[in-house]
């Protein structure tokens, strides 16, 4: 019995990670440390029995031993596993790991594992191999069960982060003219000879298109002669194939909902999106937005299973990008450095006021970024943000301009404490307030633009704030000496 | 039919944001805007016929509507509410709002949509009640349905953030020696009788405590006179009450459950947390470190119904924090007052050199908080985490390094390009690497002290970072020029 992963498979999430493991009785502990040994041994003395040694084990556990074995070892392995299990197994392993022993099983085998396979995992792992490999697979699919390869050819048409691309095409779709009798038995029926990944909600359909839904509870709690059509809700969810997957969840935590159906532009029913998908969306789109943000191209692995060199890669790009923005810092220092020897003081207060403006920046901009992946801001909403931003930008600057007001005008050796004070204090309210408006009118522009707002990153905002921000410094320095004196 | 409803709910969610609405047949729009006027109409004219016209509408949807009206309104129209869709309604409003309309409505008519509620909602709004109103509330609980003041009462003993506060009370045990056609019926039974929130995992319990898992989909596929004892799955995922709702979600995400079952430390089964209820906490989680990460202390409603007031708070606190940290760069800036007028060519690259440290700094900080939110490091990984971003540091710092010096050399008008680029390039090189470590390390301490990662946000990080990040230009600088002059 493997109840747990027959019932709710999921696209592939990474296994090779630190922790994880069965927690038995509530009892944590790293199984796949445990059971790697016993299952190497099996392996090279009785391969035959490793089916039962695996019975009561996880495919998470077993994908995680699997992901930490070389290569070779790997595909030994997977072959030696029953194909349901080594089905589950491959959908949970690391990309390159999981083309590798696609190759090296070669067409026949990987076809019997990848016929196991749900269709939207099935979809995902064709889509990475090489031409080559995957027209020899899709073949030999082909011929072994005919109509999965079209299907796959028909999911891997849809961006893979869309409702397209998280969908399975495995669901019971029933007609309203069914008595809640007859449609429990096809539940019945269709639960023995078909793989489908939920039968918590029961679809209807007519003439293709989604017309109710109804739980599998208001079925059994409904009187056998009623038809479908009297019992189903008709105010279905659901969402177009090319909805993205953010709004997919957004979608589904909303409303709560176990699973969310798919539909084409004219509500035909195309498949569904089930909850435990989901999850591993909004994890991994939270973790791309919190790297995107620190501007670091994001990361596919785990903290510790990136190479130093791919970690340098995806961190130096956008440090050059911004180192060369900063430069910018240099020349503008350069250009105001006759002012800066005249006023000597000046000088001591550049770090505080450009860090000011990054530190106000990046407020705005992770607020707005997250408000807008979870859709409770659009960019046509960008009056409203300006408005708001700017009144925060003004009443934060004044309270940060009157301690550095104080600052500036109590510290001792300030030759013109009064006109430092001032200019201090003028500057943290225009740099504050430009940081607000950069870091909030950013996001929305580039969203607007149709790429991803968390490239507006807190280092991209503090960065541009920093040049801009030392303009604003000594151009109130120069009016307010120039009054001064 | 309200299948949805009844078939997965979740803690409450706030339902005032931008956008959302049924999609129905795939055409979004925002429902609660067309409904209003006409629930608003239904209610001042004909209150008898609401329930009729929700009949088909989402408790979400009418949420929205509810949760825009003005308090007295918003209690008036979910007190002629069917109870069942006013508890469902309750559960997915703003705390402050759920609380008028629970004093308002008096402690019978709430005992009575209280009961109504979901055994883990319940507890929360219960909790979120002034003492005095939950005592009132609680004793005509207890007259109207006993036992289940005392089930809040053991709930509300949960932190909020564990899995003993996400879990539901209601779920289905059955008995190893149970044939499965008698498990077939007891499911049946339950379906019928009860209020449960999941029945696509079945659990096994032998003396209270959790022996055995089984799909609904196994019963349903396996020969009826069998044992469940032979057909269960025995290694059940399971965690203690008092685990992190974190690891809560990572758990389930990891072994794709569409519930988790929670134990105590003796292996007595105490509840399930569902999936759906997952999905909140992912989002909540992931917004809350998106916003400490940038200092501002998390807001709990959405970006547009925060009020300014409430905004201003949460993002002044920390900035204050932060400038004054920050103003220790004017005592520094200062205290090499004299080094800078011998040299005025240092000044220029003060914003550079520090806004390098604060960019590496960030980096390592947000890619650290984020592995530890999904599990993949704890802080005894410090060892590998410094060695590898010892490592980091040196190979991003040598090369802006060389860029930096490049332009400190080559820049126009220096007058010891020489010197001037070496400090320059050392400077960066020991900066980013300090950025680095502070970075990373800093978010393990934290943690290990038993705090939110988080709080070691990119502006703290890049706060701390300026300060040294001075020493550490004026000491190299006087090194490099001691030696040149």
């Amino acid at each position: 019995m493997d109840g747990m992963i027959e019932f709710c498979r999921s696209p592939p999430a990474c296994p090779c990670r630190a922790g994880g493991g069965i927690g038995h009785n509530g009892a944590a502990m790293r199984l796949s440390k445990l059971i790697a040994p016993d299952l190497e041994r099996i392996l090279e003395t009785e391969p035959g029995q490793l089916e039962e040694a695996l019975s009561e084990v996880h495919a998470e556990d077993v994908a995680q031993v699997v992901c930490e074995l070389p290569p070779e070892r790997a595909t030994e392995f997977t072959r030696a596993l029953p194909a349901q299990m080594a089905a589950d197994v491959l959908e949970r392993l690391p990309e390159d790991l999981r083309v590798h022993i696609v190759e090296a099983l070669g067409p026949a085998t990987s076809a019997e594992l990848v016929s196991e396979m749900d269709p939207d995992d099935r979809a995902d792992l064709v889509a990475e191999l090489p031409d080559k490999v995957r027209e020899e697979l899709l073949a030999e699919v082909e011929q072994q069960e005919p109509g999965i390869a079209q299907d796959v050819r028909a999911l891997a048409a849809y961006d893979e982060e869309s409702a397209g691309g998280l969908m399975t095409t495995e669901f019971l779709a029933l007609w309203p003219e069914l008595t809640v009798s007859e449609a429990i038995d096809e539940v019945r029926v269709a639960t023995r000879e078909r793989d489908l990944e939920t039968i918590y909600y029961l679809y209807v359909v007519a003439y293709d298109k989604l017309v109710g839904v109804l739980s599998l509870r208001d079925l059994i709690l409904s009187d056998g002669e009623k038809r479908l059509a009297t019992v189903m809700t008709e105010q279905v969810v659901s969402v177009p194939a090319d909805t993205d997957q953010e709004e997919v969840a957004n979608t589904i935590a909303r409303y709560d909902l176990s699973a969310l159906p798919v539909v084409d532009q004219h509500g035909k029913m195309l498949g569904v999106v089930t909850v435990d998908d989901v999850v591993d969306v909004v994890i991994d789109e939270a973790t791309e937005d919190a790297h995107m943000m620190a501007a670091v191209v994001p990361i596919e692995e785990s903290y510790l299973q990136t190479g130093f060199v791919d970690f340098l890669r995806n961190r130096i790009t956008w440090l050059i990008v911004l180192f060369a923005g900063e430069l910018l810092t240099a020349s503008v220092m350069d250009a105001y450095e006759a002012q800066l020897s005249a006023v000597m003081d000046l000088m001591i207060f550049v770090p505080l006021i450009i860090s000011s403006g990054g530190n106000s920046g990046s407020q705005s901009s992770s607020l707005i970024i997250r408000a807008l992946a979870l859709g409770e801001l659009a960019p046509r909403d960008w009056p409203k943000v300006l408005g708001r931003e700017l009144a925060m930008g003004l009443a934060l600057g004044l309270v940060l301009g009157l301690v550095g007001f104080a600052r500036a005008f109590a510290g001792h050796g300030i030759n013109n404490p009064a006109a430092m004070g001032m200019t201090v204090a003028l500057a943290i309210v225009g740099v504050v307030t430009m940081g607000t408006l950069v870091g909030s009118l950013m996001p929305l522009a580039i969203k607007r633009a149709g790429l991803d707002p968390a490239v507006s990153s807190t280092p991209f905002v503090a960065s541009l704030v920093d040049v801009f921000g030392l303009i604003v410094y000594f151009s109130i320095a120069r009016m307010v000496f120039a009054l001064a004196l």
